[in-house]
């Protein structure tokens, strides 16, 4: 085996600290710097829940870790959106350093900010590095899975993808994100001010239609609560009767007046047969499921770990999902 | 959209001609020429039962085609060995042509062919131009998309695939292919000889152990027929009781004592349930499913046309599904 592939964890929160985790459960992988402000000077084997120092500080900083660690590439969990954290990997490059992030605009920055992410690319290209943005949605569910079943037909009319996720069995971040708990109103208003969403559902239908070459000529977004039927409890707070269980997203494409993609995201407490259904209409049409469904909280970390390999070897530039070797679970 | 990529179509029998068709609804492809013996000198457009001609007269030599065409690439259909086809794979990379090939051998030459591959390889690279084999199975359900199902696992014990297929529904060629009715004493001395067998299920085997970086301690094929138990008549010929339906081929991969790739084909006619399983075992378990099943007749010459630009951008060599871009639908 090669030599083990030297990783700062950026972004201590529960993602960062499960793909941390990860990192030292791999033996291609080895854990050489952190960084958190929220954890500043603390042994990051205490702040990953170990039961022994790994004579790794957390730093505040991403600066001094890149200025002073050995390194390869960071695993960046710090922000959702692509104007959060383009500064972050603009560092990390000028350091020589490869990237893979949890940042859901990230995963396809060439929609919302293709200026910054043509910059970002020239800078890849000038320090011969590359980063990537992934996850399991955005980043694979809704998007690479749905793209790669279409690599068997002959025409493809329309994609549908459905992914129903029982937010009860999910982290408690997650179950507040979704709005599980709040009333109808207050639901309304957090989601329009956008305080309650699904970041990256027009991220992966835009991955989508550029994947299939097809220009959209219209691209439409809705949230709206998912109201409980009945009181449910989970681990973490209670839905009453008539409150938000959760969201249900969709996200639309439509190419020349026709409806050519559909993104559905239902995402609640109590959801009934979890699973990601795609759904290709064409010659031959398809269907595949993923029965169960992904299971978002392990399986992130995971994707964002197993694509730290496929990264490195990738031509230096700022990558998605299409343009790197065929995703898949590393040592 | 870019110049569309010229196409010599090398190998007209039944993949061939679907493969060539669907060239000519491709936008972003043209068909420049085309090779095989069996109807050489004749318009290319009454070879593919067009109601028109083409104007493009099939060659009987490939060298001639390569010498007299201008084209980028090359569709490649002629032969399950990769022992029977690199001789051509080294004229078209000699010409300075890319090549994508439904050689079921090819989807991964490294395997039977480890010398031979990296010659071609090392050809690939001094004329600046990529080949790939792929298809549907080797290519795709038991390889290609099983392998994508672990990019969401921490950690991956065992992978299993099962697909169904209704041979009863396939072109005559398929159904004689897996002995559909044969006595089960004839089936098993064509499946001696290897007259009788799907080629590539190996293939698959070991693409999956590469891409997760196992190391298999033991490889393991069999074959057996699938005895009807009743009288079926398909288009193309009839099966009586008690005779082989079709086969059911397994490829098993252990490592250190442990069995950790079970790859099953049922294949016959009168198959019940056809579908393509991906079982991963590990944290978090996987299971895919494309209902129904993936297509062959149809899929087959899609995904070959649909990787052409993916062969074309991916960096010179011998290339496996691992190593391009990912696979998709192109206009």
């Amino acid at each position: 085996m090669s030599k083990p592939i030297r990783v700062i964890q950026c972004g201590l929160g529960d993602i960062g600290r499960r793909a941390a985790r990860l990192v030292l459960e791999k033996s291609s992988l080895r854990l050489a710097g952190a960084v958190d402000p929220r954890f500043d000077g603390r042994d990051l084997g205490r702040v990953l829940e170990l039961d022994r120092a790994l004579g790794i500080r957390v730093s505040d900083k991403l600066s001094a870790v890149l200025a002073t660690t050995k390194a390869d590439a960071v695993l960046h969990c710090t922000g959702s959106t692509f104007a959060g954290v383009h500064g972050q990997f603009a560092e990390i490059i000028r350091a020589g350093l490869h990237c893979v992030s949890s940042c859901e605009e990230a995963m396809f920055p060439f929609y919302r900010e293709p200026k910054r992410a043509a910059q970002l690319n020239r800078l890849c290209a000038r320090h011969g590095v590359s980063v990537l943005g992934t996850g399991v949605n955005p980043g694979f569910v809704m998007d690479t899975l749905a793209t790669i079943a279409t690599a068997v037909c002959r025409r493809v009319d329309a994609v549908r993808v459905l992914r129903v996720v029982d937010a009860g069995t999910r982290r408690e971040a997650l179950q507040r994100k979704v709005g599980a708990g709040l009333s109808e109103k207050e639901f309304r208003k957090r989601a329009k001010t956008r305080q309650i969403r699904h970041v990256g559902l027009g991220e992966s239908l835009v991955f989508i239609a550029e994947a299939l070459d097809w220009d959209l000529t219209k691209v439409d977004e809705t949230i709206a609560p998912v109201l409980s039927e009945k009181t449910i409890r989970t681990k973490h707070l209670t839905v009453t009767k008539g409150q938000a269980a959760g969201v249900r997203q969709v996200a639309t494409g439509w190419r020349d007046g026709r409806k050519v993609l559909e993104l559905e995201l239902h995402m609640y407490v109590g959801a009934t047969k979890p699973r990601d259904e795609v759904t290709v209409n064409g010659i031959p049409p398809m269907r595949v499921v993923v029965e169960g469904g992904t299971p978002g909280d392990e399986a992130t970390p995971a994707i964002l770990v197993n694509c730290l390999p496929r990264v490195m070897e990738a031509k230096p530039g700022l990558h998605t999902m299409l343009t790197i070797g065929l995703p898949r679970a590393i040592l």
